[in-house]
Parts: structure tokens; C-alpha cells; sequence
């Protein structure tokens, strides 16, 4: 990596050259060949690794397996749920020619995958005694897109899909809520990210689905990101994909499905937020590296002694849980390396002079802030790790005022649009849940329903645009 | 899983159904709808896992870091190298629509990564500084294959592949030899499987590579698997690819290139080959569950107190760090549920029953050998443990005989086709290293060039086939 920190691009001044340009330089990703593909570079898959380790945790608790279902699927499977294929037509790729010779009947892509897996359920499932089946699958899905947006929107993306099936209906939205949870963790806890959570629309509904629970956050530029979403599917699979199953009193019933799912998205949602103009902040329980120590040599120091210092903090943190690196390069020069450490977002820079040897101390740096602090060797693992606490809790802190400032009430339509072609953010407004004004607002001011917020209440009210009567405040936003 | 052990194939009558048969069954795999796919159901995915933790620690022992390059590739990129093109062509399946509209050049869905990686590489090595790059990917690739056969051969497969560059041969040659080891100790020491290493013929060698190395293991019906290859890419793809950079002393050079490919297949050599008529048989270290607790309730026992009993155990055990499952059911029967355990390879079977609970001991039973000893309760650690042990030293030494007796010498072409049309196995045969020989000779008897063991010392001899002079013994075999 050879760059100035002045060649940057600034966030404050144009947020989407500003991402490029940082995932770019951070090495976190790259544009492929094919138009709409990216490559996800180790340092970013890193951070995608942390959030299967983390995720795969979650899921043991519940019982939830993991398998791998083909990427193929015949285009007569996808067929047979009809909301579900007319929502994902448009954005298929299909196989037509394989092992030289055309095929017969086209092969789809997966888009997602409930109509591959749920026609092997059917072949598993015959009794009580089969539910739930609780399996997940971490893979590539395809869905066709013109313009890349890396991490945001790409062509190819990953993620991890669950699907369940359970005896009850009440076991299959316990198993949507306890999904949302996790979500709410990994979002909230671990990528520091601010979420709402609550029920989408029937226009904003995945294809199939009963009820669609979502997780939205709100980037810099005040639009909203969806981050996460987890599915009651009722028994709308079960019935044309003929999962049934003999209960504990002998009769025939279809099964209760759920359907959930994170993707490599969510990182995006996480560059965007939280970096500054010198590039991305990771919060420190995701970071791949969470403490890079940067010997300072001097002419007149003793480089060996340094570096033998280096390796003991080194081998002190790492034994803590720290994860550590030690940049002992000798070029390019110190300034250059910190301008490296500092786009790629490493929480904390640890710097180590010839003073510090004498002193016996270290000097950290806050990547969040800025914020120097020399502390005592001795205690250097607590000041470490209180230090990458406050800056996990901090990065949330910071997102989430933003995200509160940026969530506004709108009485009146003119509020709203006021507000969608300013400041933008989330709006709280009452809404008839017609369908065609929610298509009329849209198109309007570019915002849609992000959700109903869970618990929200029955209240009395007015719709923001039709005037007509309306029971919720519903969170409306524009969205990547 | 409702069915009788009678109901189960036999290995020894008719090994290619008894193996899909007890896949099938072990809940290991099952047939996905489109032909040629196979789904990976939780309990064989979970063997894959176990994989992936193992050789993920050994590549980062080596500093090789995890990525994802996209599973699309253009078509004009792969047909940049010419013998790979070549060696690809007749299994690629083709992507011509997308979004709905007919795309103007097809794109290939990976069959392995070379073309699409080494064009990003391109972009990302300049200078000596930026070597070695140590990537590798963990995904699914795609060759068309008419017939299938559960993990063995599928038109999809989960695999890892790793991709690296280097500033000279040496550092190359030195990477390949250590992906060999990884290599070996994953087949040898985890699945179990005893391989022959060495180099591939020019026929049989990677399209693209400079030499190939590979690991060929014998199956029951004396069919050679290859189970891993890595390959020395030499300059060839870095000079057609352009992957160039600055040596320490300012000139220009080409990157030195390795990859190096284990899929699931090798699962398959694994159910194959330690198997026997009551299901598969899963090496200690590699099994998701190692042991399973049965408790044997009898009609004037104490349910509650056996079942407490067999939970004080469970934890022993896991916390001694063996993973183990209890199998409290109510129903099927006992002797049904023997059957499940025994045709899912759980390594060993604890019971426990009223005698073993007022005698404070525990019954331990070997699946490969059906061995039954009873144990004090005090011990169990050291029991378990043992046992484990023994088995996975076992399973291997069996694989191995077996192996070793079937690995013959054939001085004459007579000799040779008569090995392989009765036992066939593995030969070790003089052969001149002329392709047309080679082809001669898997024409007649079926059987191709395996490998050069490694470390071959040269020899004078004849060829089997030809007469004329050798300087290598060469082992041949039939092969998946």
C-alpha cells in the first residue's frame, strides 16, 4: 500500500467516494472482472470469519446445525411458490449450457434457497418426532444487480440463511424472535451498530413470507440500511412443497417455518458508519487485529532491545486475548505506517520509543478519537483492555445519538417531505397501511416503510398523507 | 431414521450400493433435485467443519489467510491460459442470462479459481515487498458430471483451494511440499486414510501446471482415490496473467505460483474405506460425535436416577474435551437405536444400566471391532480416552495393511493385466514416461499412472508395456 493520507478522500464531503475509496485502501475489498462482483481480500474476510465464529455460537445454544444445499436449483422448484418467484425474477441468473451442450431445463442460481431446501424437508419430515428441524447454511447467493456498491450491493454476495420447521406455530415465532435477538447482538454488541427492530410492510415483505422482522440502521447520510431480516413463513412453503407431518395425536398437519438472514452487507452498514475521514474504525470485538505496536526506532536507540520489547508486550496481550500485531517494518517510513493502521482501522496503536523504554512505559492511541495516553508497562493489560471496551461502547454510543437525533416525528405531510429532502433519517409518522399511499410517498420523497417498531402500540392518529384514520406510528426512511 | 440393520446393504457384496446406501442412511447425504447435486446434510457437514478447523490452524501456522474471490469468471479470462482452457472446457457450466436479459459474453462458473484470482493478483503485487501472497478460499466449484456418486463425484463440491506467489522457485517448491504435508497429516492422521504421495504424469498432471503432486489412496474395491493435489505453477500463469513485480535489486520479474485443492471428496474415500456391513465407521478425531451414551432402562430400575447418572458422565467426559451425546429417547426401541449409532460411525457406545449402576461401572463398546469391555466408573477419562485412541490408531493400521498388501510389483505386462483384472490394488511398474504407452495401457487394462513416489531413486529397468529402457518405477492403478 503506497498512498498519502491528503490522497483520501474526505467522508464529510461525499460519503460514497469516500467508501470506495477507504474499502479500497483498507484492503478490505476489490472490484472482480465480471461487472458487479467483488472480491472480499483477507483483511475483510477476517472480519466476515468473526462474525461466523460469533453467529455459529449463537446458533449451538438453539440446537441449530449447519449443512450445505446445492447452488442449483431447477427453475420449476422456484415456480411453485408464487409470491416467492415473482418477487426474485428479476433478479435470476440462469444456466443454460453446461458440460457443452445445452440444458433442457434451465438452472437457476440460488437467490436464496427455501424452495431447495424446503423440497428436501419434505422428504425428512414424516413425524412429530422429525421437528424442528433446525439447520442453517453459511454460502454464495446470486442476485442480479446493474450497479456494485461494494459489500452494499454486489452481484454475488454471502451470507448465512437459517431454516427451521417446527410442530407449532408459537415455536416457529419463538424461533423468528430468539433469530432477531441474535441479530440484534451481532448488529448491536459486536458491529456496533444501532438497529431498530419491528415488522415490515406487506409491500416490503420477502416474497413468501407471513411476516417479515427487520433490522434497520441509519447510515451518515441519513438513509436507512437493512441489515438483517427473519421470517415467519407460516405454512405458505409447507402446503406447496407438501412438508407434512403426523403429530403426537396421530393427524396430518403441515409444518411452521421460519426463514432468517445476515449477509456480508452488514459490513458495509459498519465501514459507513463508523469511519472518519482517515479511513474505517472496526469496533474492537470484531476487529481482526484490535492493537498494532509500532517500535519508534531512533538513530541513537538500541533497535534490538526495542524490538525484544516489542515481542514481550506482544506475547503478554496476545496471552490476555488481545489481538496483536507488531509492525517492525523498516519502511515505509513511521508516518506512512501510521497512515496504513489508521485506514484499516485498527483500534488501538501502541508506540514504543526509546523514551518509553526508559520510562518503562507505552504510549496508546484511541483510533476513534485521536486520544494519546501514556500508561505504566505493568499495566498494560488492563489499560488495553478497558481501552478497547470504551471504544466498542463509545463507537455505539456515537452512532446511536446520531441515529436518535436523526429519528423525527412528522404531523404533517409537509414535515415529512421537509424532512426527506433535508436531513433525511427516520421518520415516525402515522400511516393508514393502504398500500397505495405508501407507493404515493415513495414516490414522492424517495422514503418507504422501514417498519412498525415491535411493541409498538395501538394509538389513535391520523395518516401523514391521506389524512384517513390510522392506528401506528410506522418508521419510514430512504434506503440503500 | 426407521429401519432394521437387515435392511442395510453388505459391504462385502456389493460395495457401490452398500456406500449410498449407508450415506443415505448415516443422514450423511442425500440427493438434491437437480442431477449430479447432492445436498450435505448437518451430520456429514459437521465432518467438513472439523476439516476446515484443522487445516485452517496448520495454514496459519504458515501465515496463508482466508479470502473470497467471485464465483463467476469472464470466459476471455480463462481462456488466457491455454492448457488450463483446454483441461476445463468440457465441464463448464455457463451462465448466458441474467436480470432478465441475454448476456453478451457467457460467464463461466468456477470450476477452480486460477484465471480469477491471478487477474487480481495482477493488480495487487508490484514489488518484492508485496510477496509472498498466501491466500486461500474455502467454496464450492462447479465441473458437470453425468453420473454421480455421493461425495466422490458431483457436479458441485465444497473444496479449499490456496493460491499463492512467490519471488522464487524455491519458496514456491518449499509452499507445495508443505501444503503435501498438511495434506498428508489431514488424510493420515485425522481421516485415517493411508496415501501415497508423488508427482503426477504429464497426462495426469493440473491443465496449467508445471508439476502436480498428489495423495492416491486405495479404496476396498482396489480403485485408486486421488484426495488432494498440489501443483507448481511455475512462471506459467504469472507470465500470461502478467503478475510481475521489482526484485530487491530493481529488475523485473514473474511471480513463482502455487495451488492446492482438498475437497469433500475425501469424505468419500473416509466412508469407504472404514465402513463395514453395519454403516460407516468415523475416525475418532474427525467424528462429531465420539461417543454416545446409552442409558438401559429396565423395568424395576430407577429411570431418573440412571438418567442423572448418565448427565454426571456427559459432563466428565466433555470437559476432559470428548465430544459425546446422550441418547435418552423413549423410542425407537434399544436395539433400533443401537443400529442408528452404529450406521452413523459414532466411534464408541457407553452403556449403562441398573447392574453398571449399582456396580459403579460402565460398559464401553467399539464400533470397528464390536469389542465390549466394562470399565470402573473412576477411570472413565483414561478408558475413553484410550479407547479413542486405539481406534483411531486402528482404523488407520487396517487401511493400511490393506493397502500395503495390495500395492504389487509387475515386472511383465502379463503379470500386470492379470493383477488388474483379478485384485487389482496398486502397481509398481517400470514405465518409459511416453504418453502413448500410458495410454496403451489404461486402453487395456484400465489402469493409468497414479504417481512417481516421491524421493524415487532412479533405477535401470524396462518398461512393462514397451521394452525399451526406465528409469522409474511408476504405480498404477484403476481410479475413481
Amino acid at each position: 500500500m503506497q498512498f498519502e493520507k491528503k490522497e483520501l478522500k474526505k467522508k464529510s464531503e461525499n460519503l460514497s467516494d469516500w467508501y470506495t475509496d477507504v474499502i479500497l485502501k483498507a484492503e478490505l475489498a476489490d472490484y472482480a472482472p465480471v461487472k458487479g462482483t467483488m472480491v472480499i481480500r483477507p483483511y475483510g474476510y477476517a472480519l466476515w470469519e468473526k462474525v461466523q465464529e460469533i453467529f455459529n455460537g449463537m446458533m449451538r445454544t438453539r440446537g441449530v446445525e449447519n449443512a450445505y444445499f446445492p447452488l442449483f436449483i431447477p427453475h420449476s422448484l422456484l415456480e411453485k411458490e408464487k409470491e416467492h418467484v415473482e418477487g426474485f425474477s428479476p433478479e435470476l441468473a440462469l444456466v443454460t449450457i453446461a458440460g457443452g451442450e445445452k440444458l433442457k431445463d434451465p438452472l437457476v442460481i440460488r437467490p436464496t434457497s427455501e424452495t431447495i431446501m424446503y423440497a428436501m424437508y419434505a422428504k425428512w419430515v414424516h413425524s412429530w418426532r422429525d421437528l424442528p428441524v433446525l439447520i442453517n447454511q453459511w454460502c454464495n447467493v446470486v442476485r442480479w444487480e446493474k450497479r456494485t456498491y461494494l459489500f452494499l450491493r454486489t452481484t454475488e454476495f454471502l451470507w448465512q440463511e437459517g431454516h427451521t420447521v417446527h410442530a407449532t406455530e408459537e415455536e416457529a415465532i419463538d424461533m423468528v424472535m430468539t433469530a432477531q435477538d441474535w441479530y440484534r447482538q451481532i448488529l448491536e454488541d459486536y458491529l456496533a451498530i444501532p438497529v431498530y427492530q419491528g415488522t415490515k410492510s406487506s409491500t416490503e415483505k420477502f416474497a413468501g413470507a407471513k411476516t417479515t422482522y427487520s433490522n434497520e440502521a441509519l447510515m451518515p447520510d441519513g438513509k436507512a440500511l437493512q441489515s438483517a431480516t427473519s421470517h415467519n413463513l407460516g405454512q405458505n412453503f409447507s402446503k406447496v412443497f407438501d412438508i407434512t407431518f403426523q403429530t403426537k395425536e396421530g393427524k396430518m398437519d403441515h409444518g411452521w417455518q421460519t426463514s432468517w438472514g445476515l449477509s456480508t452487507r452488514a459490513l458495509g452498514g459498519l465501514f459507513l458508519i463508523h469511519g472518519d475521514d482517515n479511513g474505517v474504525i472496526l469496533p474492537p470485538k470484531i476487529a481482526p487485529i484490535q492493537l498494532v505496536i509500532m517500535p519508534i526506532k531512533k538513530k541513537d536507540g538500541d533497535a534490538k532491545v526495542l524490538l525484544a520489547r516489542c515481542e514481550e508486550i506482544r506475547e503478554t496481550l496476545t496471552n490476555s486475548g488481545v489481538r496483536v500485531k507488531v509492525d517492525g517494518r523498516e519502511e515505509p517510513s513511521v508516518g506512512r505506517r501510521f497512515n496504513e493502521w489508521e485506514v484499516k482501522g485498527v483500534p488501538i496503536r501502541l508506540e514504543i520509543g526509546p523514551r518509553e523504554l526508559e520510562a518503562d512505559t507505552i504510549v496508546l492511541v484511541r483510533r476513534d478519537t485521536g486520544e494519546k495516553v501514556t500508561a505504566p508497562r505493568k499495566e498494560i493489560i488492563t489499560s488495553v483492555q478497558k481501552l478497547l471496551e470504551d471504544i466498542q461502547t463509545s463507537l455505539f454510543e456515537k452512532a446511536k445519538k446520531f441515529r436518535d437525533d436523526n429519528t423525527r416525528d412528522a404531523v404533517s405531510y409537509d414535515e415529512f417531505k421537509k424532512i426527506m429532502s433535508t436531513t433525511r433519517g427516520f421518520i415516525r409518522a402515522f400511516w393508514c397501511e393502504d398500500a397505495a399511499c405508501e407507493a404515493a410517498i415513495k414516490e414522492e420523497t424517495k422514503a418507504s416503510t422501514r417498519l412498525l417498531p415491535m411493541n409498538a402500540k395501538k394509538e389513535t392518529g391520523v395518516c401523514v398523507h391521506c389524512g384517513k384514520g390510522a392506528v401506528h406510528c410506522w418508521l419510514f426512511a430512504q434506503s440503500y
